[in-house]
This record gives C-alpha cells, sequence and structure tokens, in this order.
C-alpha cells in the first residue's frame, strides 16, 4: 500500500502520474477537508472533488480543479440575480456539491466519497482526512474568515496575520485513512500547500502520531521553488506561520513525520536533519508528474 | 387595478394574454405559495417562478413551467450519481431556487418575489398569497405526502383520499396582496386547479374576507371543459373533497367569492345562483389568451 497526503493543485497534479505508474488498486489518498464549506445549495469539498476528478480522468487541467467542458448556466443566472456566488461553480460540479450536502443527512463523508469513487468507477482508495468538520480560519486585518473567503471572495490580497484551524482538537481521524497508513509501505506529503493543505490532516492527532511511527517510510515533495510556491498562496501563510518560504522551514514543518524531502534540482540546502534528493519537481506535463511519480517509487523502494 | 388569481398552467396562459391587452402598471397578480418546498439546494415555489417566467417572456411555452432554453446539466450529473430529484430542474430555473433559498435567510418572500420582478423587468404586480408556509398535503392509500411527491414522485398516480392546507390557519396574507384586492376594480379567479391552486389563496383568511365583500367584481373562469380538467389531475382532488367534476361544484366552491363565471361555450348549466358567461376558454394560442382576456375585462367594464 502507497500513500498520498494532498491537498488541491500540486497533490493533485502527483496523483495524476502516480496512478499512471503505480498499481491503482494498491494507491490510497488522505485527503484535506479543512476547506469543506457548506453553501447555500450544497458541501463544497474542493480538494476531495479535484482528487476525484483527476482520478476518474475527468478534471480541467487548465485549472486543476473543477471537470473539464462544465457548463455555468446557474453560476450565470445567480450573477444575473445580484448573487455573486464567489466561486466559480460548474453545473455538474454543482451536482456533486448537492448530492454530498444531502447525503449528509444520512451518512458520513467518508461513505459519500466511497459511493463518488463507486459512481467515476476510481480504482484508487480516497479517504477524507476525517468525517468530522475541520475550518480553516484566516486572521486578517479585516478580521477572522474561512480560508474560501480568503482565497475566492477577497482573491488572497488581504494581509494573513495567522492561521487556524478550527474543529481539529476534536476531529477524529478516518478510520479507513488510519488503516492505510498503518499498512503502508510508504507515504508521500504532495506537494500541496504546507499549511493549510498537509498542517490539518498531520495535525488530526491519530493520523499525525501515526506517520511519525512511519517516518523512515515518509517522504515530502516540496511545494516551492526557489522560495516561491509553485501555486497558490503559500508564502503568506507560512509567513503568518513565522516561517520564510524556505526549504529550511518545510524541514521544521515536516520535522519528524518524513525522513527523506524531495525538491527542486536548483535549490541550495544544506541539512544533515533529513535525507535532501533533488529532482524536477514543476509538474507542466502529464510526462514531468509521472516522471516525478516514478523518482518517488525509487526512493520508496515500492 | 385589476387583480388575477393564479396557480399554475391554466392561470399564468390567461395572464399572457392580459398583460397583452391590459395596463401592465395596473395589473397584480395574487399567486398561490402552497407548492412551495424547500429542495436540497433551495427554496422552490413554482407557481410564482411560472408567473415571473411568463411575465418576463421567458417561459417554456411547450409546459407553461421553466426558462425556455435551459440546460439540466446538474439534473442529469445527479441522476448519474444515483440521486434522482424527480422535478426536472433546469441550470438557470435552479439558480432561482437557490437564490430564494439564500435570501429567505433576510427577507419575506413578498420581498425576494420583488427583487426578482425588478430583475426581469417585469411592471405587473405579483404577490404571493403569503409569506407564511403553508403546504398542500394530499392524502392517498400509500400515506400523507406534499402535492410536489403526489405530482411528480407518484406521477399523479394514486388515489386521493383527502386535501389538506397545513398550516393555512395561522398563515397571514401578504400585505400588499390584501390592498390589491381593497383597490381592486375587478378580480379574477384563474382557470387554475380550484382545489389545490385557488382554494388555498381563499383559504387565507384575510383574503377570503375581502373577496367575498367584492363578489359583485369577481369573476371566475373554469378550468373544466364538459366534465375534464384541461390540465393536471383537478378531477381527483375534486373528487377527494366530495365534488364531481362539474360547473355546479365550480359554483358551489367559489359560492360567495364570485357573481360570474365564465365556461365553455358548449357547456350546459342552469343555475339562478350567479350570472354565467360562456365562451372559448381553451387557450392554445396567444390569441387565444388574449381574445379570452379581453372578454374578462369586458365582463367585468374595465
Amino acid at each position: 500500500m502507497l500513500v498520498l497526503l494532498s491537498g488541491g493543485t500540486g497533490g493533485v497534479k502527483l496523483l495524476s502520474g502516480l496512478k499512471e505508474v503505480y498499481q491503482e488498486e494498491k494507491l490510497a489518498v488522505i485527503v484535506n477537508t479543512a476547506d469543506d464549506k457548506w453553501l447555500p445549495h450544497g458541501y463544497f469539498s474542493p480538494d476531495i472533488d479535484s482528487v476525484l476528478y483527476a482520478l476518474a480522468g475527468l478534471i480541467d487541467e487548465d485549472r486543476w480543479y473543477g471537470l473539464r467542458g462544465d457548463t455555468y448556466n446557474t453560476h450565470e443566472m445567480l450573477r444575473i440575480l445580484g448573487y455573486d456566488e464567489f466561486l466559480n461553480i460548474g453545473d455538474k460540479d454543482r451536482a456533486i456539491h448537492i448530492y454530498r450536502g444531502e447525503m449528509l443527512k444520512e451518512m458520513k463523508l467518508c461513505g459519500i466519497v466511497e459511493r463518488l469513487r463507486k459512481v467515476f468507477k476510481i480504482k484508487v482508495k480516497v479517504f477524507p482526512m476525517s468525517n468530522d468538520k475541520v475550518t480553516t480560519m484566516i486572521l486578517t486585518p479585516r478580521g477572522m474568515m474561512d480560508i474560501q473567503e480568503f482565497l475566492v471572495k477577497n482573491r488572497a490580497e488581504l494581509e494573513v496575520l495567522d492561521v487556524y484551524f478550527d474543529g481539529i482538537e476534536k476531529a477524529r481521524a478516518c478510520s479507513h485513512a488510519l488503516d492505510s497508513i498503518k499498512k503502508a509501505d510508504g507515504i508521500i506529503i504532495g506537494p500541496s500547500n504546507p499549511i493549510t493543505s498537509i498542517l490539518p490532516i498531520l495535525s488530526i492527532k491519530e493520523i499525525g502520531r501515526e506517520i511519525k511511527r512511519k517516518m523512515d517510510k515518509c517522504v515530502a515533495v516540496s511545494p516551492l521553488i526557489r522560495g516561491k510556491a509553485v501555486s497558490g498562496p503559500a508564502e503568506k501563510f507560512l509567513r503568518a506561520k513565522g516561517y520564510t518560504p524556505t526549504i529550511e522551514s518545510l524541514i521544521e514543518i515536516y520535522g519528524g513525520y518524513i525522513s527523506k524531502l524531495v525538491v527542486d534540482e536548483k535549490e541550495e540546502v544544506e541539512t544533515r536533519e533529513i535525507e535532501i534528493y533533488k529532482t524536477k519537481i514543476l509538474m507542466k506535463t502529464q510526462r514531468d508528474r509521472e516522471t516525478l511519480a516514478k523518482f518517488l517509487l525509487e526512493l520508496l523502494g515500492v
């Protein structure tokens, strides 16, 4: 069993490579759910949907979220009505939110993800980090807001003073996620945002504890290239938590969880704390994604 | 001021005629809201939306509900997910439900209808019968269900044992609706379903009382042609309430509310209770709708 911890874009791109070069049945993804949110029409789980759409081969590869070729007729009509829903939600994508919101009345999130996985004929296992509600809250000079309000409504333009994971203390791990870590021959922390995508997963106590036990089998992929995030506002979140956007910070954040860190080939790092491996981590093409995936498999010996 | 009481199809068709032959600014529609329902994605007000879409010139004239040329991408995706929402909801139509559901958190239904009326640049006034929730419940051999479950989920196939308007006792009239009746020079009860579209409106105590006061100015249009409803299962509902599908039953139901009844030209009725007028009531073309509308205006002397 190979386990990937994933948030949005970076982790999802790597997953698109991994599923082609590893046995899909033996691959499991544990997905951040701290970006999840009730919207007027249903329940939004952006990272889970990106993972599912990528595994189903349906993701919009221009944006790495949403469904390829989706229409926006409801969204446009809402705009005409004077209601800007901020998130650019496609019509088919919206059906997933409606379905999940309705199903949550009778089953847990992991059960719903399992149903979606079957509808989309996905062989890779997909587990939400938790069935309990965790919400990433961003403290800005304009007050506290959830991460969607920060990223989309305010276009990530505000200063970030701090980041909290509301509900994290009480959140239990999804039991299947925990089992997959226990059975894992290798664990990959994907190149998603360390603070808002990966840290929520590691902060679920049972998950964090189990990964620490297996740190010798755990490798992280840097989301940074020479101090810059490949996508998204990772730097702002790092700085808000007192880190600089450097490999040294990643080593500090992932300290105790990983024994290996894969960084960009041009990165200069000196450390004795963990093993550093250099390769091309920018994934522009499917070939890049598969090459990085193979590199990781070799590194883990799986 | 001319006031029309309307439910779905029949009333909406007549309205499409009236708005062309009368001053739109002096026309008001009081709409049945007992078919309204919370759906997973928002708040469904079928009769209000049909009235608004017809007045905006956007209604799908093949079905007399929904928006012309709408797409069904969310609906189709929900079906693929194994969730049949029964109602065939278009993508733009769904936006109206989402908007209304969201707006109900901060304002009353009449305020939302007023906003939609402005968005659609509608000059005719549109008032829900009430801002309070009234729900038409159908008692069948398979138990009690709301009217949407009966009509759509069960395709109106079950026997109807009785019809109730849940919440009607406590429902207050929308004050603008009441004012429009007080100011009315003429009142038209549209050819909508007498039991499930018109009776809920008349059963709002303040509305019923006010219309009774003005019965000399009130005309109803029959929805029946020789014992058959022009559309929908009106006969089942009539029989469940102990009526036959006849003009005599309409006279009984509308007794005390109207002084005039317009029936199909081929109808044979003998009564001294109210004035009976015969004309072509089947509205297949816009010309039919305008001709009937003119007939009513003459009758009312407005």
